[in-house]
């Protein structure tokens, strides 16, 4: 078995624990932040950079990735590793999340969504099956099952219903299955129903997969009724395999995530505001357009390790970014990776050595939006 | 004397020669390819991108830099090398070239250009005397006169009254310097007329500065005819001095710009059509956006040893660029700019070896635009 997950050590006052995550690419310690690679790259950031970030593992984004450049030209490169050359491992989406953004441009039944391209109206459906099939062809370590992403607000009734289609769906991606060398996690859904999620999870659990998500947070949600919700899941799942939660990565929910027993993160915001001038900072974030900044020749982050804070200062930075030029969103895309996955480490350190519930407090205590 | 340059090796069939440039900043052998770094940043690659490409020296734009952040600003962080960390060599141009390129929002007259911003409409004068201010202000390893570039075609009486005011120009940014570690280089113009190139070589000779340029080429006119300039300005321009022809970086002007004695070139080539996906090669261009390349999967150039073609496709880079992903534009700016200092460094090692006019014949016999 090319998987396995070992929990290895537990925090006395949360659920917060470290472990380790086999794969057929590499070993990921837990707690981990997985940075998106939505078409097959980082954006603005090199395999490099992304490595020297401390990465140790990235996500692709099958709808992209099955309408550009196609997920047959990627099984003809030898796989999305080959592809863009990343070695280490990968989990890939079920594209379930893109394809009900698309608003008007879908439609839902119990076989699966029919949707139309973003980009040129052509008509296509993802099937659980069809999704399996992508996620083989893309050749990730961690494939996701498909399943619908419950909007927030929706109503119980919607919510039951939606969900129930999902656990049908989980199962189908299961059957669909024929790579042994990739692992399906399941995804947990409920909306924002405690008792659907309690029911979710354990239907979801029964499935026994390789490892778990949960999804349907971080939608539009108060982050106490978030974190009510994952306290729910996180205590019906079992212990001894990994937990991923979708689409999050504000570093108060790491930390929050984390006390929960979370083990897996991912977020497209590192890189998405790090494109629009804006730096991760402990205690917040820094509007490097402002004029506040013009003539700051201190780095970002004065412990900050980066390359970004290594060899430049906020005035520079903030004058690339008021001139459009690339480098500016390089540098802060590489910042802000490398911020998160630090404070991953830092987590992973604190939970280790018995301090995570001081660290936590702490940390709330100054954390800003 | 911070500044020094040395003739080391000369070709018997042509001017070419080989040479090594001492600066406060470092060495620089020459023949050189500069690349640009317009806004203090060679466009979509890091200082490390770019030093590992090989690059010894850099060019900023005055004009740009004076906009934005200013010039007082890159002062006060120290210089231009400190304000973005560039630790080698950098070479500063006069701004003249970009304010006659505002067309209707610039006017000339004897004391200087007076112009609008391109982006506030905001209005500014740039004398001789100005022009070096603000080199000094950002504290570049060579600086560049105030000339006007006369433009193609431009008749006689304009050509020798632009040239004539050019080098009253050049006299006053000598004049006007103040500080000792800066080399201050002139420029020839004189258009398309071979007499008053001769005369303006002449005069700019005259002026002993530590360097002479060659502007007012590579604006339009044919090929040969750019030659044919370049070739009467080299037999004029002393010998033991650094001639840099300015703006010219196509392969095969490189090529015989060298056999006709220039020492140095600039080009913003490389980085811009790499924004457009396209990739130089040995003979000429990949337009690596094409479909021919959706299923390549070799390197853009199975010799290039840059990152780009050391790591990835052009199946991948395609996509990339189809995408709209920066990590195109980043992958092959890292390329053209790599391609073209790969080009100067075989040059150079022919001119060495005494096998220059060979490769030079083989080189251009292969080469299309």
């Amino acid at each position: 078995m090319e998987f396995n997950f070992r929990v290895e050590k537990r925090d006395g006052g949360s659920k917060a624990r470290t472990g380790v995550l086999h794969t057929p690419h590499g070993e990921i310690k837990t707690p981990v932040f997985m940075p998106v690679g939505t078409q097959a790259t980082v954006k603005a950031m090199t395999n490099d950079q992304v490595l020297h970030a401390g990465a140790q593992i990235i996500l692709g984004n099958t709808y992209h990735l099955y309408m550009r450049p196609g997920h047959e030209l990627i099984r003809e490169a030898g796989g999305l590793h080959q592809f863009m050359n990343w070695k280490k491992p990968i989990l890939t989406d079920s594209g379930g999340f893109q394809v009900f953004s698309l608003g008007d441009l879908r439609k839902l039944t119990e076989e699966g969504a029919a949707f139309q391209s973003h980009l040129d109206g052509s008509r296509h459906m993802f099937t659980p099956e069809k999704v399996v099939e992508i996620e083989e062809a893309l050749g990730s370590d961690i494939m996701m099952v498909l399943d619908e992403c419950t909007p927030y607000p929706a109503d119980f009734d919607y919510t039951k219903h939606s969900m129930e289609r999902t656990h049908r769906w989980a199962k189908r991606c299961k059957d669909a299955q024929t790579r042994g060398d990739q692992a399906l996690f399941g995804i947990v859904q409920g909306g924002m129903y405690p008792d659907l999620r309690k029911r979710s999870a354990e239907e979801i659990a029964k499935l026994d997969f390789i490892g778990n998500a949960i999804g349907g947070l971080s939608v539009g949600e108060p982050k106490p009724m978030m974190y009510e919700m994952l306290d729910v899941v996180t205590d019906v799942l079992p212990e001894e395999k990994p937990r991923y939660l979708m689409g999050v990565g504000t570093a108060d929910c790491l930390v929050e995530g984390v006390a929960r027993g979370v083990d897996m993160f991912d977020c497209v915001l590192q890189t998405r505001i790090a494109r629009n001038g804006t730096a991760l900072v402990r205690n917040g974030k820094l509007v490097i357009r402002n004029a506040e900044y013009a003539k700051d020749f201190r780095p970002i982050d004065e412990t900050c390790d980066c390359y970004a804070c290594k060899n430049h200062t906020r005035a520079y930075i903030r004058h690339l970014v008021k001139t459009n030029e690339i480098l500016g969103a390089i540098l802060l895309s590489i910042h802000n990776t490398r911020f998160t996955i630090r404070l991953m480490e830092e987590i992973h350190g604190h939970i280790e050595a018995g301090t995570f519930g001081e660290f936590r407090r702490e940390f709330m205590d100054n954390f800003r939006l």
